[in-house]
């Protein structure tokens, strides 16, 4: 592979002179120096790459995508979005990076992008704490948060983009009381993001306003290392859900692998859902059509929040003046198999003795 | 963000002063020049990025990573072992695009990795015909291919790593044989891949070996936008096996999500895995341990097979005479809930019959 100092060489001229032509700075030159120098590059196979313009201003058609694990399918989904809309509207690539919400490796892939001339990154994070971004952010990082909000008590560096996760945990809400429902669970992971706080508030809020009993359930992930662990969570939270004396007849859960290992859960308790238990996911991933029960789920308009991710990051690298904002989207609710009308006898524990006929 | 044509004007020197310095080379320096850009630099908030280290070497510490659609959860996992071996081993970055098997894509990644300084690129392609990837090694990039095998007929150009598709195919046979399958599907896609074809190949050795009826059903997606399509292609192949004349008891299925779709189909018809129809899946996708039936399947050792493919870009980056090399791992059968014992009369057929007491 050949450099624009080795072009330089064969042409007999300075690397300045490589770099006018490269950049379309040879309208002033002589005929005889720009022809020695294409001549130069034609030779050596010269390709007048992204390097060299990077180099010139600083920036590469790269922005970097931050996500807490792509064997997660719910980032796997957003990833194909991003990445596709950054090709399509822009000519952009992604260079992405499984960081396990660890602000350490958040920070060194930011260092990274910066170092390799990509100036934006999109992070789904949702660690409430952003203050690695901080520097970064002050060095000339374009970044755009996915599924966090903006927090009232510090001024705002990021753009952020999220569904109205509170909206959602009302719909599906809503949906339970209005199949009957007295008392619903809220499943969830510890530690704190945006999204579960937001989704709880709404779940806690629904309660209040229609006076059903509302039970929250929160476990932590045997790892933080994956979101894969979530199916097993979901698995593990099931008993603190069946026992729990309030007795809940359904539950909202944070996430489709999450409802998925909870109705595992129900089946290994010799249960099932929705029969004794409605169950309703977040995410709507393609699998929940097709598996028993088929789940109910919050559906989130990934391609247009893609899509508005995408346009930030280039808009604002465009023009850096642009004001910062937070996008919100509104959710829909997918009403599939694994939720139904509550038990008469209003408790799930009534359903699982053995009926007496 | 200034550049290393800044820095040289602020500090009254050459380009290439200012690259012999970046590049490690200002040893014949004067101090006072080696200290003018230094300040120089340091007064910009000069960094000494890659993009300068690239223009000189042509070669940026980034690799592609090319698959169908990361939407697909299988590609998803790969994705996260591929990325997490290139940093965690090579402190390499990488960037991501979804091509969705379309050569045109395909080729125009690569050609953009070049523009970028990328010279390494692992594809997940699977098309039998790689001309389009011939320009793009023969000008220097270093690619590696993933479920594909070297074709005996053209000189291999690229290395290739696989999982041995065939003795995955043999040993889902030899389970289902043992559990007294005497006909078996294999349910598949059109469109040939190595990886297909390599799994078709061993499931009909082992029918012929053990002299079971072998039957093969196949269709196309219904778009070739993405791999998510493949659940929706089992559940429509579903009315074909089940009516077919053989009456096969058991399918084995060329991945999860089309074993997924295959089961939803069965239970359309009024069905169920595995009582009236064996089902075996390929990928052992973390979501199978959960859904009912769990889905019994092939499980590759994706950590070990992303790990040899990021050894291989970056050992034939570093020295281009490495001779190129075919890969094969073994595959494991993890034995779930989808399979059991035959039915008594061998004929799903029959079984699907009002039992007669």
């Amino acid at each position: 592979m050949s450099t624009i100092i080795d072009v330089a060489k064969l042409a007999g001229v300075s690397i300045t002179t490589v770099s006018n032509v490269l950049n379309g700075r040879a309208d002033r030159m002589k005929k005889d120096t720009l022809s020695r120098v294409e001549h130069a590059m034609a030779e050596l196979g010269f390709q007048p790459n992204r390097a060299a313009r990077q180099l010139k201003t600083g920036q590469a058609e790269l922005f970097g995508l931050l996500v807490p694990s792509l064997a997660n399918p719910s980032y796997g989904m957003l990833a194909r979005e991003i990445e596709t809309a950054a090709r399509d509207s822009y000519g952009y690539r992604v260079i992405v990076a499984n960081t396990y919400r660890d602000p350490a490796q958040e920070r060194a892939f930011l260092d990274d992008l910066w170092s390799h001339g990509a100036r934006g990154a999109i992070v789904v994070s949702s660690l409430a704490d952003e203050r690695h971004f901080e520097e970064p952010i002050a060095r000339g990082m374009v970044v755009v948060s996915y599924d966090s909000l903006a927090r009232r008590d510090v001024l705002p560096i990021l753009d952020y983009i999220s569904v109205d996760n509170a909206v959602a945990a009302g719909l599906a809400m809503e949906h339970l009381i209005g199949l009957g429902h007295r008392t619903i669970a809220f499943v969830t992971a510890s530690g704190w993001t945006f999204s579960r706080a937001e989704k709880r508030r709404g779940f806690l809020e629904a309660a209040r306003k229609h006076g059903v009993e509302a039970v929250v359930v929160e476990g932590a992930t045997a790892s933080t290392y994956s979101d894969a662990e979530m199916a097993e969570l979901g698995q593990a939270l099931t008993g603190a859900v069946i026992a729990h004396p309030a007795r809940p007849t359904a539950a909202v859960t944070i996430n489709d692998m999450m409802a998925i290992g909870l109705i595992a859960g129900l089946r290994e308790a010799g249960l099932s859902a929705p029969q004794d238990m409605s169950v309703i996911g977040f995410d709507a991933l393609s699998l929940g059509a097709y598996i028993a029960p088929a789940l109910t789920t919050i559906r989130t308009p990934l391609t247009a929040m893609a899509q508005t991710m995408v346009d930030r990051i280039v808009t604002r690298l465009d023009a850096p003046g642009t004001p910062l904002g937070e996008f919100r989207f509104a959710p829909e609710l997918l009403i599939r198999g694994s939720t139904n009308a509550a038990p008469q006898d209003h408790g799930a524990a009534r359903s699982r003795m053995p009926k007496q006929t």
